[in-house]
Order: structure tokens, then sequence, then C-alpha cells
């Protein structure tokens, strides 16, 4: 997550917690991550980028937990090839809210690929979305 | 597609073909897009909205192309049931690349629901990820 | 689930719940349900059918607890109309084990779309794989 | 492909060609392969099994076609890593038919990742689902 790029900045997506077994993330509602003018819900595009940015910050975390010992230059290299190999996105309910949160779980922690589960909820804890991706790892 | 959506400005896909069989898109690489400074290729959370937003207009004009006889009224409330039920994109190759092309061609063309695969391409024809999704019609 | 349909009896799933929530379900590990004979473990296509199988009688089980008032007939006729649109399985680990359990959970439970996610487990409750499933209902 | 194994044997997969850019198999009808005997349409788990064992065997050839100068032991040895990362099922129409066709093309041929598509026709070239599976390659 390079903050400073500007689709990273569009989202805004904060960090709350990141541990080796999950991580959660929030991101505020405005204007630029509309997706339907009438009903004020998110963009499609702005669910699946959130979600898949969950997942492979979920997975990196994961790898990182595993890491001890190597030198600094050595996790940086591993991190660096972390990628999404395919993603899933399920739209459950219209992106409705003022303030989402979005949380992922490892469900496979694997030498070469992980894979993530993902949710993302309102601030009515209302489930809008739900993703699996698997990533290359190292 | 509202083109005067933050988001979807952004993302600038431009129309090149609709058929009631498939449609296709092409949108010109810019800052904004990128998700690898170093590499200066797309990123991730634009492939998935570049490729869900493909498919949900591949399955509009499918739908539309059935829509014969129907008022201008009928239609325009039909079409505004339309929604992504998921998405499964695969990341194939970096998004390296000036100019990029989607394309959505039609698997089902339910009366409840619509399956498009699509696929992005740079300028040189290299495949850079596949998708397919699920829409509902009416 | 037709109990007497020569590949349901294959895979022989026994009910252990049906919530509107959720369901569960388990079988016996046995010879014909072998992918590799050298390691003794589930074959993928077991797996698959299985966790849409667990996918499909999950989202029928809630569709049946919000059918209050209707006549027999059309709560079968409603039901005879359920039907897999799409599924996505991840193969976590070898299906090693001798009796395997399988539950689904309820995503979104909408009058024509229901989404559930599944998770398959052997006895000593080793995750080995998830499915998601979106379905059609009436 | 075990021919040998009560679940391949099952399924009757023959092998048509096998390229290293692509795959084709055919089976035929039998009772054991019905899913719903009102319809004597094709089980949904073995459509999902039929085109995850199409998606395994067209990277398998097109892994095998880039092992030219290995020994028939390192051959061996890399083809029994190749294994389902994950996998998506599109069930388009009623499986019905006599004789059905499954063919694989090659998405992504990587070192470590590979990806296939996959289409069920059945002997009116009716497409019955189409899949996209992730493998795991060496």
């Amino acid at each position: 997550m390079h903050e400073n790029l500007p689709f990273n900045r569009l989202l805004g997506l904060k960090v709350d917690y990141l541990r080796t077994d999950g991580a959660g993330f929030h991101f505020i509602m405005k204007d630029e991550l509309i997706g339907n003018p009438v009903h004020g819900i998110l963009h499609g595009g702005v669910i699946s980028a959130v979600l898949d940015a969950t997942g492979g910050m979920t997975v990196t975390a994961s790898a990182v937990g595993r890491m001890q010992g190597l030198s600094p230059d050595e996790i940086v290299r591993q991190l660096s090839r972390i990628g999404t190999i395919d993603i899933r996105i399920d739209y459950l309910r219209p992106g409705k809210g003022t303030r989402f949160t979005s949380t992922g779980t490892i469900m496979r922690a694997g030498n070469k690929v992980a894979v993530s589960r993902m949710e993302l909820r309102n601030q009515d804890d209302i489930l809008i979305a739900v993703g699996t991706g698997a990533y290359m790892i190292g």
C-alpha cells in the first residue's frame, strides 16, 4: 500500500490491525467513491479494489510473521514478489454507509500460495460484499 | 456508465462497439491508474473495476437487444435493475502498456441471470487479465 | 439431494443440521472417493461436488424458512427452481482423513439470488477446502 | 488422470488432443452421471469434476511442452507437484445430451502458477458450462 499512489489515496484505506492470522482496515465514504449518484452507494470497482488490497495486506502480514531471522533486505525482496493470482468478489448488498470496514482472514498460508477471505461491512455492521483471493508468495 | 462520476472519469473507459453478443472498450494509461510506481503498471483495483464495468455493459447491451417493442420507460426501468452478482478476476501478467482494450462476450443471456467473460489486453495484444462475471437482469 | 441417484450415493453425504442461517453435513472416506492412490486423499471432483451440494442445500434450507404459509405444492415448485449459478472452490490442503464435515453459511438470502460460503474439514478439524456459491432462487 | 481410479472411471473422460496451448476431451452420458432423474441431465458435481480435470490436464500438457531436456524422473517429479489452487465453474445451461466435449486453453503458463479456461459442450455444440482454474506448477 503505497499511500502516495493516486489510486490508493482515492480509496483512503487505513489500517486498524495487522496480525499473522488476519488484518482489518477502514475507510470513509466520499463523493469520489460513489458509483450510483441517485442512491449514493459505493462504486463496484471501489469494493473490488478495497477487498483485493485487504486480501493482499492480510497475506503480507501473515508472510512477515514467518520471516523471523531474515535480513530487512531479504524481507523487502520477498514482499515485493507478493502478487494477486485471482480474486472473487460477491456483491451482497448495496454499498450504503458513511464508514466502511474491511477485514481479511488467512485460509491458507503456504510457501508459494496464500489464500485469504475478505469481508466489507458498513458502520452498522451490514455485510456488503465478501471476497476470496489467491496470492503468490516469495 | 455515468461518465460524470469521478470514479468512471478516473478510469476513462471509452466504447469501441456494443453488440448483442459482445462489447469492446479502451482506455489510455495515465499516472492516476498506476499501482506500482517503480514498474509503472496498472493498479489491480483499476483492472478489476474495468473488467467489472466491461462485463456489466456487455450484458446490458445484450439485454437491450432483446427489449424490442418495450417503451423507453420500461427499458430504463429494467436496465436500472442490472447489477453484478459476483466476479472473478485472474491477473495474468503485469499491466504494462500505453493503451488498453477490454472486451466482453456473452456466455449466458437469461431472463434473470447473464454471464460474461472479459479480457484486458494492451496495445501489443498482450493478455493482461481475464474475468468472468454473473449479473442480475430485470 | 436425491439419495437414490448413483452419484449422490457415491458421495454419501448425510445431514447433521439444517437451519435458516446454515447447514452441516458429513461423509465417510471410502475407496471410491480417492483421487490419489499413493497418498489416499480425496479426489478434487469429490470436494467440489460436496461443497456445491452443501451450498445448494444451505440456500434451500434458508429459502424453506421463508416460505411460511405457502402450500406444499408451491414450496416444491419453488424449490425445484433452485440451481447453481456459479461456484468457486479453493483447495487449501490435501484431503486426508477418515470422516469429513462440510458446512454452509448464508451470506445473502435474496428473492432471486442467494449466496453461501462453504467449508470442508476432516475429523481433526483441519480445513481442507472452502467455497463460495451463487444460487438462483424461485 | 489415473484411469484405474473409481472416480475417474465413473467420469470416463477420454483424450481427444493434448497440445502445449490447449487440450480436448470427451465423455459419454450414462446413468451414473445423472443429477436430475426427471430431466436426465448431468450432475453438477460431474460438471465441476470434468472441468477441473480438463484444466489440470491442459496445464500439465503445457508444462510438459516446456520440459525439453529434462530426465524422465525429473519430469515425473515436477508433474506430481501440479495441483489445483482454485477453480470457478459457471453453470450456463442444463447438462442435456448424449456425448459431451470439454476443452481447456492456456491463459497463463508461468513457472509457478498456470491458468486455464475450460468449456463443456454437448454433441450439438451447446455451451453447458465454463470454468477458470489456477494451478500450481513445479
